[in-house]
């Protein structure tokens, strides 16, 4: 037989569902509860204690009881994690990252790959359709493309998935969320900065099928219009993320080869779409016998390990450690407390290094 | 000393100007315009006549006197065309199209072209903003990207410059018309065809820096998962407008034979981005000994002299001859006339040829 303060646990259970889709994070007070169903303080103290004991309530002393969002019972409590890659560059960083903060709320974190592929990904969103997960936090796959699986994510979100976009999202997919960087900012700043060092043929290398790299290359493009300078088609070299695969998996650097060789051979500074290329393109530049800053500067869009690890440390954008993981989860945490979810554009701050030398007027 | 019919066509010449902008596109009768300017239908007569020698009415008979668009001045009526590139594949018969359609309404063409670089197009619009013409159609450059350009299209167009895209249009402007093919739809097409041949290994080559080649590949993604075939990545190639440009300065086939080596080799058929492509991706598989249709079915976007020229006819899309630049000049002519331009989706038509084999199930 149930007692009182089990049924008031159940009704609790289900009006903390019904106010989560209301954007209601907060319990009504012990008084309240007891007035509103009729019960002893007693009772609403045992129910309150029980969904504690459950993980689904926070008591936060002198403030009240507050829903953690999490759902009763604990396998029903996964978050799925899909990125590009897993075990290079930034990803084992960003994915323990994004696993320790949702594991410390009570959740358990399914990671997944796509390999930047579309097929990887629709595969695993058909998976996540099937076993549905709580929510999703995902780096799309070639965002600046058109994307096949844009029907799957409008499922899982009316399948109640709460789903958060990071890095970039698909042009032609609105009503989700998204954590980037401001790579339009970012891209104008580098340029901005070497045009105040003199620099006046300015090279740069961005990923054309991501939206990351049409950004920074706007911010280019800005950059360079707005201080009068002419943009010279031959400075600019795209690559794919097939060249990226090529270069993570086999150290494959041809395209960084050509880039060195056709663009940028009348340059003075080149901006790079990341420190992963930059790390790359200073190797290949001090093989070819030219030592950066004195030939060439070298500026990047991000900031990792591998700024660390490269033979000159190098100028680049950067923002606070961790902010893109926490802002991600607390977007996803407030989307499970039934919040809506906004999309942030993280600001990017400019870390000078010893890459960029300032050009005599 | 003026006479009362050229008095009169001068008012009429000035409310010409402000009914086109109003999208009224025909005079009032000889017998209106007499009561309205309390002027003798001979006078009336006299006016219209002066008019039509000045090519700015058009006498329909039985219907009345109609604005012909062009300005006072012969001087005046300036249309730029800008395209990509003038003297290689479609363009010298596209540009001899529109050339002859404008001079038939009375227009001079002044042609510019851009090789595909922003820079280029930034200069030509910047001159077009000293020295006005009466219209501009443009091809757009790398229209996938983001574009320094727009402020000075707003520009213009604020000027009073009618401005019509032909083949793509910047994602990031709106407000313009732009006639195009329906890509989208060619792309599922074609794809589809191949998939009634029972093929499923299907690759495809498209330019990633344009939007056409977006559209294809998009309608190639959607004919392949309504067929419920999976996406091979790898099966996928892109080129860039610097590709193009070497193949059609230098007849450089290297991101060909690159494709050919690395994305077809388990494909038993190909679409193309357009029958330049697919032309001399015909001539290199030839070279490495393989035949198409036997070997590998071969499909494309366009349709043009080189078609006819492939040691293979190739099942192509195509619409009727001419039709791009009919809608194109009708489309500037009304916006000339003061009726606003409407984008326009050409729709295209299967031709069958001998690249393509069935496959047996």
């Amino acid at each position: 037989m149930t007692t009182k303060y089990q049924r008031l646990a159940d009704i609790l259970r289900e009006s903390m569902k019904k106010n989560a889709s209301l954007g209601i994070t907060k319990l009504p007070t012990e008084q309240a509860l007891s007035d509103q169903y009729k019960v002893s303080r007693q009772t609403v103290r045992q129910a309150l204690s029980l969904l504690q004991k459950e993980g689904l309530i926070q008591k936060k002393r002198g403030s009240g009881s507050y829903p953690t969002g999490l759902a009763a019972g604990s396998d029903k409590n996964h978050i799925a994690l899909i990125t590009s890659y897993s075990d290079d560059y930034i990803y084992p960083a960003l994915i323990h990252d994004i696993q320790s903060l949702l594991m410390e709320s009570g959740y358990q974190v399914n990671l997944y790959s796509t390999n930047d592929h579309v097929s990887k990904e629709r595969e695993i969103l058909k998976d996540l359709l099937r076993n549905p997960v709580r929510g999703l936090i995902i780096e799309g796959c070639k965002s600046a493309l058109p994307n096949p699986n844009l029907d799957l994510y409008e499922k899982l979100k009316l399948n109640g998935v709460s789903v958060v976009f990071i890095h970039s999202i698909y042009r032609d997919l609105s009503g989700f969320p998204c954590i980037k960087d401001d790579d339009y900012s970012g891209g104008y700043t580098l340029v901005n900065h070497l045009i105040k060092q003199n620099h006046s043929q300015i090279g740069g290398i961005f990923k054309y099928d991501d939206t990351k790299g049409l950004d920074c290359y706007h911010g280019y493009l800005s950059a360079m219009c707005d201080a009068g300078l002419s943009i010279e088609e031959e400075h600019i070299a795209w690559f794919s993320s097939e060249d990226l695969n090529l270069l993570r998996k086999k150290q494959d650097t041809s395209f960084l080869l050509e880039f060195i060789h056709k663009q940028l051979k009348s340059c003075s500074a080149v901006i790079c779409h990341n420190d992963e290329i930059a790390y790359w393109l200073i190797k290949e530049l001090k093989y070819a016998g030219q030592k950066v800053p004195e030939d060439l500067s070298v500026a990047c869009m991000n900031y990792s390990y591998l700024n660390d690890l490269s033979p000159v440390r190098i100028t680049a954008l950067s923002h606070e450690p961790h902010e893109l993981a926490k802002t991600t989860v607390n977007t996803l945490l407030n989307m499970l407390h039934g919040l809506s979810g906004e999309s942030v554009n993280l600001s990017l701050q400019l870390l000078t290094r010893n890459s960029i030398s300032a050009l005599n007027r």
